[in-house]
């Protein structure tokens, strides 16, 4: 039995190219080796999005099109979503019996994304953000959670938690640990640090040819080149670090043309574009063949959360009885 | 259709008169009315016992058993326990995102209580005390809750937490009101202002003849009367504030043959103790019919569990079309 796996996103929209370079791509890879259970985090999505739910039920479909479009291979990896999953609500509220609210208050990540979303009140089910990340770990007995080091703490949370459980009432969890990987940071079109459809400066992993030719037409580069034969400066074009993520047996090639003023930045973002076609094509393919039966993929989300659930259902299981709690088994 | 009333208690030891004083007598009466649910609150009672998950489990049953002896007849009143209804994890989970840490630090009941059981630590789950009231109350579209003075607060905060959800999303969800009944607080058998059995100053509801009649010969008197020709206070004593609950016709009698010196302490406890074992006899009664068939109690409670439960999913089930989250319907 292959070690099982769990990553997944939120669902606040379609996913960009910098899904794919963080993770996507990897969790392409990974598929064969582990079993992965891929979680769309609608709940999650909502504790941040509590108002506009429909940003949730819009783009819950849109999402697991993406994955399919990517190459998740829903007979090797278990696409589910979460709120149909009730027993991780359940196992979030046994955790939350013995986490303190301090733990949770010096979150790092707690606290620097509510300063980010400029909260001037901290909710409740946003603070405990990290004993329900626990609880989607566990409920799925996942050993093995790919992630970058920035979000070591959350795997340590979770690790404590579980550990605290098992000390209380009995062993049922692994403790998971973090699948380290590089997960380069796409920047966005703007040249801003991060890649973001709220931003609107993405490329989106559904866009066509022609959409992926504009939207790189539009991306920043280096101001001083006004002219093909001004020398450039590659390290502080966007255009350039797509070339470093999506063609980087040519980078260095565009490095020197760019600084030599050997290459306009016309033809250098044709090449980028003609690229990032090139890696989009077969997931166009995927996704038009997937989409000529759009049931198909309402068949996979209900399958792979049936899945999940009974795994989960067995979790609980063990659960309740390492509580105590199995009244009638 | 007869308007349901939610009523229920933490399972955390068996109930004792205090409890049928408060509460258990009004909930017979008021079976006939309403349509009872009667939650046995085993999650609750988790919160601040997660150390101790065993007092959950052994009381349980011992809880039951004391509702059908107190006369709460399975015909009429829906006895359900609460871990087995996963619904209302996941409603306490949707109300969480929109309610403030701080309304909940601010809560009066939850700052008291913390206080009282020493916490140097304020755990995220005790602190959701509110927020999980709430669901087990609209979870059911409870309309009562019989509940004292002192907890209008609690009704409150559900109330608020169901028009905020309204107001988000769409109405689902009766606002619960109060149905206000004197409850009057049982001292203690030492006098202490509560009669509880972690003070081990409270006479159960399963006591034996002897027992009751031992341990009403042990409350707390008044110091003042030695002989039986003293001269009495019986308003700081325990044994009259008995008779005031049970025999309130005779209360006045007792009052002034006390403060007369015209009966002694030792006739007053019989009377009483003669007086609570009448009332405790129907119990003892009902008790040995349940008992001598132990399957009996399971079965009610796993059909009034399945009952509250197929109520929770119906109602879940508009929440989720309320949040645009049914995805498959
Ligand atoms: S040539 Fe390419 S790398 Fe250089 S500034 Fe233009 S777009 Fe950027
Ligand atoms: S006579 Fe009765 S009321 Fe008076 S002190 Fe004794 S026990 Fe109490």
């Amino acid at each position: 039995m292959k070690p099982r796996l769990l990553s997944g996103d939120r669902i606040t929209g379609k996913l960009h190219l910098g899904h794919y370079v963080g993770s996507l791509k990897k969790r392409v890879e990974l598929q064969h080796k582990y079993d992965c259970f891929v979680l769309l985090a609608d709940v999650q999505a909502l504790t941040t999005h509590y108002e506009k739910p429909e940003i949730v039920s819009e783009n819950l479909r849109n999402v697991a099109m993406d994955y399919l479009a990517c190459g998740i291979d829903p007979n090797q990896s278990t696409l589910y979503i979460q709120s149909m999953i009730p027993e991780i609500a359940e196992l979030t509220v046994y955790f939350s019996m013995f986490v303190t609210v301090n733990s949770l208050r010096h979150n790092p990540t707690i606290k620097s994304e509510a300063t980010e979303r400029g909260y001037t009140q901290m909710y409740y089910g946003f603070l405990g953000y990290p004993v329900s990340q626990a609880a989607d770990i566990a409920i799925c007995k996942a050993e093995l959670i790919p992630v970058g080091e920035d979000q070591l703490p959350h795997i340590e949370q979770t690790c404590k938690i579980i550990r605290r459980f098992h000390q209380l009432y009995a062993p049922v969890f692994p403790e998971p640990q973090a699948l380290i990987s590089e997960t380069p940071r796409l920047l966005g079109l703007d040249g801003s640090s991060k890649m973001s459809k709220g931003l609107n400066n993405a490329i989106l992993l559904d866009s066509t040819c022609d959409e992926v030719s504009e939207k790189i037409q539009r991306a920043k580069t280096d101001p001083a080149r006004i002219q093909k034969h001004d020398p450039g400066h590659p390290e502080i074009c966007t255009v350039y670090s797509y070339h470093q993520a999506f063609s980087p047996e040519l980078a260095s090639e565009i490095y020197d043309s760019c600084s030599q003023g050997t290459i306009g930045c016309k033809d250098c973002k044709k090449k980028i574009a003609d690229r990032i076609n090139a890696l989009l094509d077969p997931m166009r393919d995927r996704r038009d063949t997937f989409s000529r039966n759009a049931k198909y993929v309402d068949e996979i989300l209900i399958a792979g959360t049936q899945r999940a659930r009974s795994a989960a259902k067995e979790t609980m299981q063990e659960v309740r009885e390492a509580m105590k709690i199995n009244y009638f088994s």
